[in-house]
């Protein structure tokens, strides 16, 4: 007889799900590293796992926050400069009990003020901390809300494709359906609202109610921005078909070229007026994982509600507290991360000096990446606007995708197993993230560290050369 | 048109469920709070809240973990022992990139190893650290496996009553059934297992699979120690009906008396030899959030697997990478509290102190809040044998029934609130944990601190008597 958690036994949406960022290729990259292999890890947007320094204020804070006894020793000084002892005791005075205390389940009334008061200079409209959710990294908000909204498998959530997986895996461990809408890769990744038409026609002709559309901002994995205008056209569809706009903007401070700066779907629809201003259900989300600061293993994020109603809110609020609250220490992360030095404090230039020099360089190396795959064979690329990924398109040969199919894995995935094992560069394949019928992509992160780029785009080309050379028949490509 | 996420279009199990450990009796205590008035926060275990101070060494290392950079000053001896920076650089090298990078999606390797280590010295049987993963709290752990294990309302599990709400507000949430079986609290809450068989047969009757049975030992709200004999009865239970055991064991360091001292359910199954050591499926719960730790802020537990098919650790694997990595500050805690100071070490005398300290401190606080409640009118209290809650039953006179009812409230709940508005001590209804039909009780923490307990408990004692005194009519109490 087979037992309570044998396979055959377990809840059927969770064998169903997927999650590809930490699938297949980073198992087999985890094992190799357990061989003594050096692997390259970029299938997840790690930072500090490739050789980013944290920024130091921060981390000065939060460390004193946790020996709060530091404060009272004479020699506090000697190791820790006079704004972020402040600061912590600053943080401290809105915990009740520091940091070992569980906070409110939305999180600290204090940094979600902060939080409020980041989203108003950032949006110039006003933000209530009541709305505004601390959780357990972005990942986390995201789950929270898809669970308060997905009832059965009748219910469609608006995705784009391709997507970060955290969206498909989600959905199908709710029991939901995953309604795709396709970003025009030879229009930059665009997000076309004709086709987001067509996508709910169809759902809806298979019986499914859509209730909720979701946006990446800047896109992961295809790394563009949207335009104001664009978000003004979903914003005005997701009104006009009541569904509610989760807007995944985690990756607001990561932008690498000046036409189109981030900007937020709220204060685009604050912008709209009423009646959509007053109407179009809005959930936004952040994190202190991305941007410079890549504090990923801290785990800290915020979701903030818009035009949700109150009964709700005091629904998500009452889920939140079956797991007490968010930890505390990425809390403070959230709040110093939006509430940052100012010009005038001690720690202020080196803060800058820190921040400007990761993100500047990720701005050359998402450069460095793109021209990078864009000159080798049977690669193509668009630019990488914004996020932290590069999502090249690889031509693969029919003998190529044949001999995949006679190894019984997808083409894109041998294509990638056959890389890490040759170079150690461990990517993520395109059939993770979703792609159209018979095209194949890869996604690597931006961020193995700069003076390391040239030998990993060297080492690629060379894998990718011998790859093509083995696979290629002169007959022709996949596909364009 | 009602929109996307108004309350009715909502999740009906998100509705359904409810955490009274954060309920009605915290929104009120927190508005109170608000408009200036003290309360006693003794709805939850919650330590460093009222005033428990952290342990001084594991706070140091976790300090210089977030600072890494202060290991290179040369003052860093003047704030921290030697043996704290020796072991915060024994932490960071477990890492791959420090607190700031995502770890493996079950938590460190270096700190899963330290983990299995003491299971093995606490039980005297190998560990293994791969089937052992690391959670944001043990809260968030159970509900991992409850995830997996439940498919729809026909799957039953059974659980303690009174019960931590957390299980039925999971169970409610993942649209599973709560079978209960009762605590007999004239037998000091003890665990009977005709009443498991009775559970199990009337479950079953009405088309449910049972397919999982928890424990919580030490108890909570209840306090009892399971005694070995009694967790043999329940292994075989669970192993003659296919139950998988899920032991929350949460408490193990909070004992408050010598016959019982605390067994884990997984020694006792391993004692019991092949077949039931080899077969019966187990899943053990821990944290960092109780003992003398108490450190509910940080988010840190475990879970350990025995048992378990490897094709469905795989599947619990997968799922816990779509949230990334626990956080890691916290994972850190872990390792500390698996792998503690031993004597000889420099700090080894102080932390000794503090945490001896804190648990003798319990213990007798355990005591006078047992004989505190039990000197009050119409209330009789089992003493707290462990956990960190007492659990008076509170006899209700017909006429404050009949007053709850007319104002609209659960006979406890009515009571609970009088209680906070006259006295600011915030507990928990006897009903948000379920109890036998027409028995009340509250749940309050032992945690205050002991030289406030004296007049916590007077005034707690002149409110029940005024209580007694306004609803009294002497013709009889609510039961026994």
């Amino acid at each position: 007889m087979s037992k309570s958690m044998d396979y055959e036994n377990l809840n059927e949406n969770v064998k169903k799900c997927q999650y590809a960022v930490r699938g297949e290729l980073y198992l087999r990259a985890s094992e190799l590293q357990k061989e003594g292999k050096k692997i390259i890890f970029t299938n997840v947007g790690n930072p500090h796992a490739l050789g980013q320094k944290p920024l130091t204020f921060p981390r000065q804070v939060v460390a004193l926050c946790q020996a709060p006894f530091l404060l009272d020793d004479p020699n506090v000084g000697l190791l820790f400069p006079a704004d972020a002892i402040a600061r912590a005791k600053h943080y401290l005075s809105l915990t009740s009990g520091g940091l070992g205390a569980y906070s409110d389940s939305r999180g600290l009334p204090g940094v979600r003020k902060e939080v409020a008061e980041f989203i108003e200079r950032r949006d110039g409209y006003p933000s209530d901390p009541e709305l505004i959710f601390l959780t357990d990294g972005a990942s986390k908000g995201v789950m929270q809300i898809l669970n308060t909204i997905i009832r059965d498998a009748n219910d469609g959530i608006l995705v784009p494709v391709p997507q970060y997986p955290l969206y498909s895996a989600t959905i199908s461990l709710l029991g939901g359906s995953l309604v795709p809408y396709y970003l025009e890769e030879t229009a930059n990744w665009g997000l076309d609202v004709v086709n987001l038409r067509q996508s709910v026609t169809q759902a809806r002709s298979q019986g499914i109610t859509v209730r909720a559309m979701v946006i990446i901002n800047p896109g992961n994995p295809t790394g563009q921005c949207l335009s104001e205008a664009n978000l003004k056209e979903v914003l005005t569809f997701c009104y006009e078909n009541n569904l509610v706009l989760l807007g995944d903007e985690v990756y607001q401070q990561n932008i690498y070229q000046d036409e189109r700066p981030f900007i937020s779907a709220r204060k685009v629809l604050m912008d709209m007026g009423p009646p959509i201003s007053k109407e179009c259900e809005l959930v936004s989300f952040h994190t202190v994982s991305k941007g410079y600061w890549g504090e990923c293993g801290q785990r800290g994020g915020y979701f903030e509600m818009t035009n949700i109603s109150p009964r709700t809110v005091e629904e998500i609020y009452k889920v939140a507290s079956i797991a007490l609250s968010p930890n505390v220490p990425a809390q403070i992360f959230m709040g110093l991360m939006v509430n940052p030095l100012k010009p005038g404090d001690i720690s202020y230039d080196q803060f800058v000096r820190e921040s400007k020099g990761i993100l500047e360089s990720l701005r050359r190396r998402a450069r460095i990446m793109t021209d990078g795959f864009n000159s080798c064979r049977n690669v193509v690329c668009n630019f990488t606007e914004g996020a932290m990924y590069s999502f090249p398109q690889i031509r693969l040969p029919p003998k190529a995708i044949e001999a995949a199919k006679q190894a019984g894995k997808v083409a894109d995935v041998f294509y990638c197993l056959k890389l890490l094992e040759a170079t150690g560069i461990s990517t993520v394949p395109g059939s993770g993230f979703g792609q159209k019928e018979g095209v194949f992509h890869l996604r690597t992160t931006i961020l193995p560290a700069e003076e390391d780029m040239p030998e990993i785009m060297a080492s690629f080309q060379k894998f990718n050369d011998e790859f093509m050379e083995q696979y290629e028949d002169y007959r022709g490509y996949s596909r364009m």
